[in-house]
Formats: structure tokens, C-alpha cells, sequence
């Protein structure tokens, strides 16, 4: 994987992907699914996210203050499924999924070698997480898969389904 | 435009469309494009957004603390980008990019006309506005046009790059 400029950040996670998120507590490391998330900030880049107290990862994410939010293209759209089903409980789900962690640079919890693109972030602000589970991260690193060419990736309308990037289009736009 | 249940609110939001959001001022009504915006809660259904302070509308929205929400399908994507390109300091934007507003039924600012979906909200928490121009946002009503069958929408990879929705796959999930 190759690193990619903090300033690109935006890009892939303002189209509102499906994404993965790693955490790792005690020497363990844990991996859940996740789909309510925002950019707040170009550069540094900040995220806004979602992690129900009724995850397993709530508490280590709380605890440590780290995770990575690592994106899946629509091949992996199956192991995806299987870890928003399973929880990290009593479960290894990177092995129950058949994904494959690896050592970040700046975090504990690992990368997901099978996704295109990893973000290494630290918790940068709790004060809305008792009333919304509401945590904003900061991306301290960003990692691209150069193998993987203009990945597709998917986006959840509730109860499985599931709709895939199609076309893409380009308009005269002065939005960043 | 019929009553959608508020229960279903996420589905809509959840992947991460382009929506536009109105405001009302002064009997003024202002539209703009946003990106940056994420379910908090399934019901009564709370949604995150960014409004930047560099927006027209984010004075509006603060004083106010009411917007709609409407959703565009990809046909509506040149007005959208119009809409995103312009401000409303100056400019009637309804008129200029050729949309229409209709009456709210529980806030000021107007529906548009032409998108699928449009969602009445109040600001219910501004905590977060002078950090991040973050807005908390609760729906009181929501409308979906049910002539505009399976409508595709469009994501921002950034500078006017936009991916339509394609495929759609469904999957035993029991995510909710």
C-alpha cells in the first residue's frame, strides 16, 4: 500500500461508502462495519462517526482513543455483511470474515490488507459521544492500494441492500 | 408528494447522497448543495451536517435553526452543480438554476419541487457550530414523490466529479 496525501482524504469518504472500522484493546483487535459517517475538515482531515454502545468496538474505541477506518470495493461487499452480522465478543472476526490485518504506522488496530484505501485515526473529541455515540477522529495517515484501479464501492439503504458506484460524470464544478 | 414515515428517514441518507439544503430569512429563501452530512439516529431520525460559514445560508440556518433537506435525483445534477457554483448573497438560486419551492408544512424554508425526497427539520443541538460549523439536526416531517420510481442519486468524489448510483445486490444482513 502506498501512501496517500491527507489532503485526498475527502474524496473517498465524502460519497458515503460502506467502511470498516479496526480497533484493538488488550492485544486484540476487532473489526465492525459502519456507514454513518461524515468529513468535518479537509486538512487535517477530520471525520465525524457513529459507534453504537451496542457495538463491541464502542469500548475500545472509547478506551484507547484509536481506530482505522479501512474501505472495502464491492468485491469484499460479502465479508462486509459478514462482519456487520457477527459480533467481536467472542468471535475473531477477521479470521470468521477471512480478512487480513496488518501493522499500522501511527495506531494500534491494524489495517485491512483486502480494502483499497486505510485510515490510521486518533480520537480528537469525545464530548458528544454519551448523548450520540458521536466520536470525531482525525486522520493521522492514509494508505491507498495501487493494485486496485477505480474501485467500486457500496452503499447501504438498509436491511442488506445495498447499491454499487455506477456511472461517473464530471461537471464544471468549483466544489472542492 | 406523500408522507414518508420517519422511521425510514436513514435509508434515504445513509449512502451518502448530494442533497440540497433551503433556508428562509427575512422572507428570503436560499438553497445550496452539501455533502458533508450523516443519520445520528433512526427515530425520531437526527442528522449531522457541515454548513460552512463561508456559506451564504449558515447564518441563515444558525439564526433560524430550521432547513429542509431535499434529495436530487441524477437527472437534476446540472442544477445542482449551478446551485453549488453560485451564492445566494445575490442571486434568487431557485430562479437561476431552474427549481422550484413549495410550501413546508412544519418549517419556513421551502421543499424543492423536483427532488424525490425533502425533510422539514429543526436544529436541536448547536453545540458543535462554532468548532466545526456542525448542525444537529431533527426531521418533524418527511415527503417522498412517488412518480419518481427508484430514483438514482449522485455521491461527490470532489472538484465536480460525481458517481451515479448502479447495481443494486441485497445480502442476509441484519443490520438495521
Amino acid at each position: 500500500m502506498k501512501t496517500l496525501p491527507l489532503s485526498q482524504v475527502y474524496q473517498l469518504l465524502e460519497p458515503g461508502p460502506v467502511v470498516l472500522l479496526t480497533t484493538a484493546r488488550n492485544g486484540r483487535a476487532n473489526v465492525m462495519t459502519m456507514s454513518w459517517h461524515m468529513m468535518l475538515e479537509f486538512e487535517p482531515p477530520l471525520i465525524a462517526c457513529v459507534v453504537s454502545s451496542a457495538n463491541h468496538s464502542f469500548a475500545a474505541l472509547r478506551a484507547t482513543g484509536e481506530c482505522v477506518i479501512a474501505i472495502p470495493a464491492r468485491k469484499l461487499a460479502s465479508k462486509v455483511v459478514k462482519v456487520g452480522n457477527t459480533s467481536g465478543r467472542n468471535t475473531d472476526k477477521f479470521k470468521s470474515a477471512g480478512l487480513t490485518p496488518a501493522q499500522a504506522e501511527r495506531v494500534a488496530p491494524p489495517l485491512v490488507v483486502e480494502c483499497f484505501a486505510n485510515l490510521e485515526c486518533k480520537v480528537t473529541d469525545a464530548r458528544l459521544v454519551n448523548k450520540y455515540n458521536l466520536f470525531i477522529l482525525e486522520v493521522l495517515k492514509a494508505w491507498k492500494d495501487p493494485a486496485q484501479k477505480n474501485p467500486k464501492t457500496i452503499h447501504h439503504h438498509g436491511y442488506g441492500t445495498f447499491v454499487v458506484d455506477g456511472e461517473t460524470i464530471k461537471l464544471k464544478s468549483k466544489m472542492r
